[in-house]
């Protein structure tokens, strides 16, 4: 069974899909990733893994899924100096969101998963889960590819001391193996903020974040050391992050807290 | 020359675009288009259109032209009531065009094209020029694949009596054209709304527009005659409205009012 | 049977329309129409023309009809730079409009026809028409006293060359006709954008819109050829318009689509 | 020198007021005002008395000043329930008073007096005053035709109890003096809430005030006693007010507070 | 009885107050008071005022009634451009006060008293009373410590010629009371703006207001005599005022208008 | 040195705080927690942590620090049926806090924690450090007093299998300990949602967050196991809480990421 696609159906198919049906929305940004990647890049993770994801779960026919067509342009306002970002205003793309929950009730949908290739939309995605659920009683899900470095320490490569939160090595490495075509790895350059180590308190996953732009570190826009990626720990992590949203997907389809 | 896909960009290769580069942004529907056509339609035909135009330009040479990610969600309020629309209110839209513009200029772009597949985004399309244009001080246009049926009279099929604005024999064609493992041409039936011969002042294309729901047409969805829709025809219509959306461009590229 | 106009009438007069009344609000703008005529215009014409078309309604029995008090400041945004332009902003005069709405709803009104004077208010007036009839079941429709020369091409000066879009030789016309006291003709002087003919694709009622201010053409404000204009061409003008309006009132107050 | 209507000034005619000229805007409201009065009364009232005042000042040659087009649709939201009340909500009225106090701005005006009709705008026109002055710099002031009866007690009926807030003794004479074709004597009837006046912290014009809906006090929409109301008495409360209010406008031409 | 505190009961307990209970809300000011005065002056006699008053009800077994947790930032835009200031704006407060409104409903109150001490919520504290009325059912009421000085005349100093709004003698004297370690006398000066004596019309409890600044008075901030403040003149003001306001809460706790 | 309160200061006095004082915001929730606690629950917690860490830091001389009055309604929608539960929706929230930052930013304070004892709060929070860092300069930083169980697992007792994140052990013992008068332990009950524990992908502390309202889980309306709180257990979490708080004032003071 492939896994529909909400864009490709009728409206009276839509109307026929499956009591419990999942909806997967991908959000990804169009916003600065350093000088060696494109600003795609949390677009191109984020729809890749949804896809890959949601093929997997209808493949198995482990539960009714159907992939909604992905956000491109969603809160990219830390990067809104650099050209190249496209970025929403939280109230702009709070809007939307509840806007297309709305939609998805009346379609009939009743099950919603995120899937978040960028993690400047996940404290704003947190809150959409709570407002799509009182407002329209969507049961929601808030997922990533991988849980994003600011939240909690990335440890993939030493050499960024936890902080590749931003075109570092696993981004870089999840694009050299998805789109090689658009990495320039020769304006890859290491921009690790070793500052940071000092702060105890204070940090990304540590127990007190902080609200930051990404010029705030500098002029390149990344934050990481690119200069180790590689297509292969690209693959790898791609698809440990597609099982896990396979599984997610799956859980979602039948989630009840009581 | 490979007309460049904005999002494909690393930051600092969109801050080298050449001065005057016209910006191309797709704005198409995800909204019920009767039974026999996807909810995808709108943003399948103007995606497609946008991108052989940006090719068609970018080829020949004729003006620097970059395509930007289109708007799958847009403006679909008449078709609220049905499974398969996913609608952004007009507030909704209208910020998110705005948030858009503010970016472009932030990104160095002051030539801005929207290529629009649905006729619902067209209102709202002009008081977004206006308004990106006196904020931001951009350049703005609003094309269209074809002029849409709401606006002058359609002629192609005269069984449609120039009605056939939302899922008839044009846009039933262009998607024969372009996607035709989407259509249901088994479900595709007449639904013409011959009362409206009768009215001289108000109607589509006439002195005075009206308010309408694509319900108030009754609870198939579409309006228009689909049934004598043929892939050739959606050929010819595709391929001149790519060759008057490339001609745009090109003016759009040095337009001046005095 | 005089018109009545729905200020002077009692809330128990209000409550005891005919069932399908026709309410017509008149929408002008009070804006810089160049040196020769006041910023009244719009407003002093939509409002002649709907009072006009509404007597001629009533006296001759046609439909039931009312006149509201109609709206002087609306979206001017085109000439926000001048003095004497008195402008809402998109959302400000959107909000207005949908609060009318909903207040006609509780008086017992369905049916509601907008003479407008002004073009830079069609785009948004079209998205209020839906708004209106999907959430609260309004029927309403969109007329001008004449098309305006932004959406067909007028051709009643050829020296304007279709372009006398503002405070040219029609809407002087008109005030030469109606307030002649407020008209300068000393002032009038010919303000033609040649160079907009150069172009195929985009322009005023050409196939791709553009958003432009009115002093990207020049200080003067104005757009079009004044000096042939006179209280003749105006009185075949203005009556020609009331004709059609008074017809799409007696349209307006049965139409249905199916 | 005639006063100058804003509206009927070319764009450099209004660039050319006197430094210092005061604006006047009056701020109507279309309402229900019982059964014996027009749902224009404070329109009326509002428009009439700013119109004289203004001439008034003008003509003595007392301050430079210019008559705006006044707001028929303000904030009504008390008689929300009836028939022929068409409201604007707290945040329309507000943005629409803000996007005027802009554009005065731009027209190089530095002092407005609203002449306020309806009680119902008093507080949100304080809001407002303040808001303008911050925002653009503006000398704002806020006057009414009489002290509103929800502010200070109303002595000039006895049987009122100093309670004729809407539609009683004062307003109906008014109306008896302005407009007496649109008054309904046979429909007026007393309606005084004397249950009030068991109140001492809570009431009109006392230390606590409360918020009301006019169909609190009953389905005829008025507050007072119309019964006495003449056509004589309304001369002399408006000859009364517009004295005071030429005063005022004198008064806010030179006004400063150090 | 002592008075319950609504941040004190668990959720079983707010859902079985009785029938009637009328809910206190204080509103505060932190803003600049001068050099002599804390910015938390308004705050400080609202909640103080509040707290004393409800308690008396309690105690005397007068009405069932709850104090609310008071909001310290409000609406202190006159004094926007001082340290110390944390100002809200017209909208955010007016949002803040909805959205309490719509949850007391929520929690079965009926009746809700304001206990204001900053004249510049006052405006804002009517709209609001009758915006929680209309869209909650809410009896709301608005209550000042003292009637605001900027809209009656205070005569308690006569070297303050009626003109200590803001600072002056009674507010420091009621601090003198309150919270005598937070006044610096030694700070305090006389600064009465003694050319509002010269107009008739406009002024603080004059027949028109005015939209003013503190800072437009000079740069101290404050409007007043604060020389002459004595702790028994503030004890005399303070027990006056819980007298009336207690007098208020009483009448709020059965007031009907019919 | 005591730790100064920001609205004990007069507005000299806080324009005269030295540079790079840090500013303390306490953001508490006035809410719904379980038959056995308070309302305030959350606002006593954050109030009662920031009080004593900004104590310690003023008291150590470790850097300069201000406290300011906290908000005791913020957003808990997810507890927005119940009786007890004042909340303000996303945007009115939002709204606050940059109000509360733009302010601050005239006061010249340029760093600002927030102390945040309700996770509902913690989501939004995020969002508002950024953008008061972007619109406004501020370095913002967002702490709890202990890290909120819906983000990572609590542990501190086993019963409650890591799921007490609102009224469970912790708080209840934070309770016990700072207002044991407030605590009705003999409505405690135990209600763990064992449920959540089948799930691997979703949950409290999992990679997959999910939308929850917290009637989800039950009419009582908490979600852990009171019964085996503690005043001990609250000691040693809140002296524990506090030290971390204390630490993070100090290393927001210097904080700097290049």
């Amino acid at each position: 069974m492939p896994a529909p696609r909400f864009v490709d159906l009728t409206f009276p198919e839509v109307a026929e899909l499956p009591e419990g049906t999942v909806a997967v929305l991908p959000l990804g940004a169009i916003e600065q990733h350093g000088p060696h990647l494109p600003v795609s890049t949390d677009y191109v993770t984020a729809t890749s893994a949804a896809e890959a994801a949601v093929a997997e779960v209808a493949e198995a026919g482990a539960a009714p899924v159907v992939l909604l067509e992905g956000l491109a342009y969603t809160k990219s306002d830390e990067h809104h100096w650099a050209p190249g970002t496209i970025w929403l205003s939280w109230d702009t793309l709070m809007r939307t969101l509840v806007d297309i929950g709305r939609s998805l009730q009346t379609s009939g949908i009743t099950r919603l998963v995120f899937v978040n290739g960028h993690g400047g939309n996940s404290a704003l995605g947190q809150v959409t889960c709570r407002e799509l659920r009182r407002q329209f009683g969507l049961a929601t899900f808030f997922a990533h590819l991988s849980v994003p470095g600011d939240q909690v320490r990335d440890v993939s490569n030493p050499h960024e001391l936890g902080l590749g939160i931003h075109g570092g090595h696993s981004e870089t490495s999840l694009m050299l193996h998805l789109r090689p075509d658009l990495v320039k790895m020769d304006r890859a350059v290491r921009r690790v903020p070793e500052q940071l180590t000092a702060y105890e308190q204070i940090g990304f996953g540590k127990p007190v974040s902080f609200g930051w732009l990404s010029d705030d570190f500098g002029p390149d826009g990344h934050i990481g050391d690119p200069t180790t990626a590689t297509a292969d720990a690209g693959k790898v992590l791609f698809e440990a992050g597609v099982q896990r949203l396979a599984a997610a997907i799956v859980e979602a389809s039948t989630f009840r807290v009581r």
